[in-house]
């Protein structure tokens, strides 16, 4: 299907800060075929009058844990190990594949309304999110997460090996590489150098991304350096090869400079999570200081349960302000810098070509509405995404040249019955109400 | 008028922390008459079903600077002296009545809509803003925030000091209180003692609250004590009886632990401005020390061109993640703190009957979509409003009894007029396009 937006303020993404005011971008199957300022030739089944609002690539969530959407809140005001022990994992061990299912579709949902277009998710049954992402229609790289707390790993003693096998044969490449698999390690606290060589092997001979939690706390961090000879988690996984592949390390708030080295070095992104790491206690991490060591900075939101909205427009304002105050300086980062983490290098991290409105790329789109009252003025259209936007400003989502949300309305999922589902079955199985 | 909410969740914002499911609460005139889970008797002119979507007080944001709308993000990205003096000064500069009025009629539509019923505003033109105020339906407490740079100081040469005593006469005590001026000194940097003087005791004489800025920056703080043989802002103006009245000091960033006894002991607000603070790369107001030290603490969005948005659902969260994060104690504020801040806090800063839901006080009050996809599911209403919750969840505004918001309609502001003047006469006056 051929649509064209018109009248839109186009922000390209692209290396320039280009915004074309009075923009057309024309859409073809799940391409982008021609951005400029004048009507391009062709026939369209449909066109949109963007009315001035600001077109923009859809947003890359680098770090997600979809279903824990049902655990929004739950636990809050307690201290990470009695909150992780008395409140999440309880919760977790209930789980069934229906339960998952109805509350991965919610996750979706409010990402999908806040305008994500892919995501990079870590979770457990992660079959049953990859059929929600497949219907949903958005973009995702999935994982599991893979731990082992036994004494002698093997592959056979590790069911998550074996998860992980099963996964990249379901989902692996599906829809034309809409859905990836991604090798997977939990964390280092939670796993052990058997399965990262493990890991590492089979990522390599599957041609998979990686996804590894790392360095979130300062005592995960220092915990490590004790068991593993000074080594930092980067650092002995790098021993391992874990980050031979195109990889994205989670939250990153106490890795040091030796660890950054590795890191661009070896092309692994850091994905920020503002929100959830000053929820949690965990601290700030050191961005400035990690885009000038030559890493790919992207932008995650975390679960849920830690942050706790999947709007990716609060992470955005949050990282730059974050940085500026506690830098005490008021240029630390810029708006394009963190417009930038949300989109462009958040397509590099997980190798796709999204992020940006260019010609060839993925029709991953969104449209700000123009009229809404928190926009006006837009004095720099870069400035009004990152400091003044927010979720409910997305009138329209585009995945892959398909609208999947319009106005509030979603047209690939069925809100009331996720709804339901989520209150009449997920709830009272987790929590008994 | 006599109203009634029914099948609401109700957030009293009482010393108990009171959650009611299935609540009525029901208004007469501009008065809450009625809370409870029993349907109260009675004639209702108005059920509104609140399908079991949070009914909470409106939001009071007690630092403000609503015309600075128009200059939403202009000049982000320079540093402060740079920001002032060559972007928003020359701007200001440009006023006349009519852009005031129409960029504060923008400013209180966001304000409006995303919650907001009571503000403390300062700014310039202030008997125009206040036209808006009453026109708009919300209180306001207003102030011109004075100035004096000449060398002798006398009351007559001095024009922010004949501003204060007409905008008095024009505004203070307007429709039952709902308009109130507070007297006011823009800062200890612009001005001097012989306005301190006279404005404490312009305040006395007419039975006025108190706005001025604290200790926003570092360097305002230590210059003060350069000039001022080692005393602070708080203490220079102290000296000066700047405090006698019911007082609010915005920003507090610097302040010292002897500035608190001093604030704790004349009841002078704290008022915390957390986005505006990190993005100006000011620095983090250390809220749980000043707390802990006696303070009201409340909370503020300062301008849009510091934020960029007046949406206090964003500061709320802030508020409680940035100490958290900062402090690395995941406990440090809680939901109930800053949700307290942003309502009963911010009504005892400004000496209103607001702020909480209870026979007796002003009906200003708010109601959340309970439908709204990032607000289900809701394991704890103050957890949601505080870390979930966004000003577009908001569905219906009511100050004083009078429904002024509802469903995305402005009742009280022509909104298309209002943008329209904005767009065709503000902006071009003030940026010349």
């Amino acid at each position: 299907m051929a649509i064209l937006f018109e009248n839109v303020t186009a922000v390209l993404m692209d290396g320039g800060h280009t915004v074309l005011p009075h923009a057309f971008v024309a859409v073809e199957g799940h391409t982008i075929t021609s951005v400029g300022t004048g009507r391009p030739s062709g026939e369209f089944e449909r066109v949109i009058d963007g009315k001035g609002g600001i077109l923009m690539p859809g947003l890359v969530n680098c770090h997600t844990h979809v279903p824990m959407t049902a655990m929004r809140g739950y636990g809050d005001g307690h201290h990470l190990q009695d909150w992780l022990n008395n409140f999440i994992f309880p919760v977790e061990a209930k789980w069934d594949d229906r339960a998952i299912r109805a509350c991965a579709d919610l996750g979706l949902m409010e990402m999908i309304a806040s305008g994500t277009t892919c995501i990079a998710d870590m979770y457990m049954r992660v079959g049953v999110i990859g059929q929600a992402v497949a219907d949903a229609g958005i973009s995702a790289n999935l994982c599991c997460g893979g731990t082992f707390f036994g004494e002698a790993f093997s592959p056979a003693a590790c069911s998550d090996c074996t998860a992980q096998e099963e996964l990249v044969k379901a989902w692996h490449g599906y829809d034309g590489g809409r859905i990836r698999v991604d090798a997977s390690l939990h964390a280092e606290y939670t796993s052990q150098p058997g399965l990262w060589e493990w890991t590492a092997d089979f990522a390599k001979r599957n041609h998979l991304g990686m996804h590894v939690h790392i360095s979130e706390t300062m005592r995960e961090h220092e915990e490590c350096k004790e068991r593993r000879g000074g080594l930092t988690p980067i650092q002995v996984m790098d021993k391992y090869g874990v980050w031979d592949v195109c990889s994205i390390a989670a939250h990153c708030v106490w890795t040091t400079p030796q660890d950054w080295a590795i890191m661009a070095e070896k092309g692994v992104t850091a994905v920020h999570n503002p929100a959830s790491n000053l929820k949690l206690g965990s601290g700030v991490a050191p961005i400035p200081a990690m885009k000038k060591a030559g890493i790919n900075v992207a932008l995650g939101t975390d679960g849920v349960s830690s942050n706790n909205t999947t709007d990716m427009f609060e992470d955005m304002k949050l990282s730059a302000i974050l940085q500026n105050g506690v830098l005490r300086d008021p240029m630390a980062l810029s708006a394009w810098d963190v417009v930038e983490m949300a989109t462009v290098n958040g397509a590099r991290a997980l190798g796709r070509d999204t992020g940006a409105v260019a010609v060839g790329r993925e029709a991953d789109l969104i449209l700000l509405d123009s009229e809404a009252v928190n926009l006006i003025p837009c004095h720099d259209a870069a400035n009004n995404i990152a400091y003044a936007a927010h979720g409910a400003n997305v009138k329209l989502n585009m995945c892959r040249g398909k609208v999947i949300y319009e106005n509030g309305t979603f047209l690939t999922i069925d809100a009331e019955k996720v709804k339901a589902e989520v209150r009449e079955y997920a709830l009272p199985l987790l929590f008994g109400k």
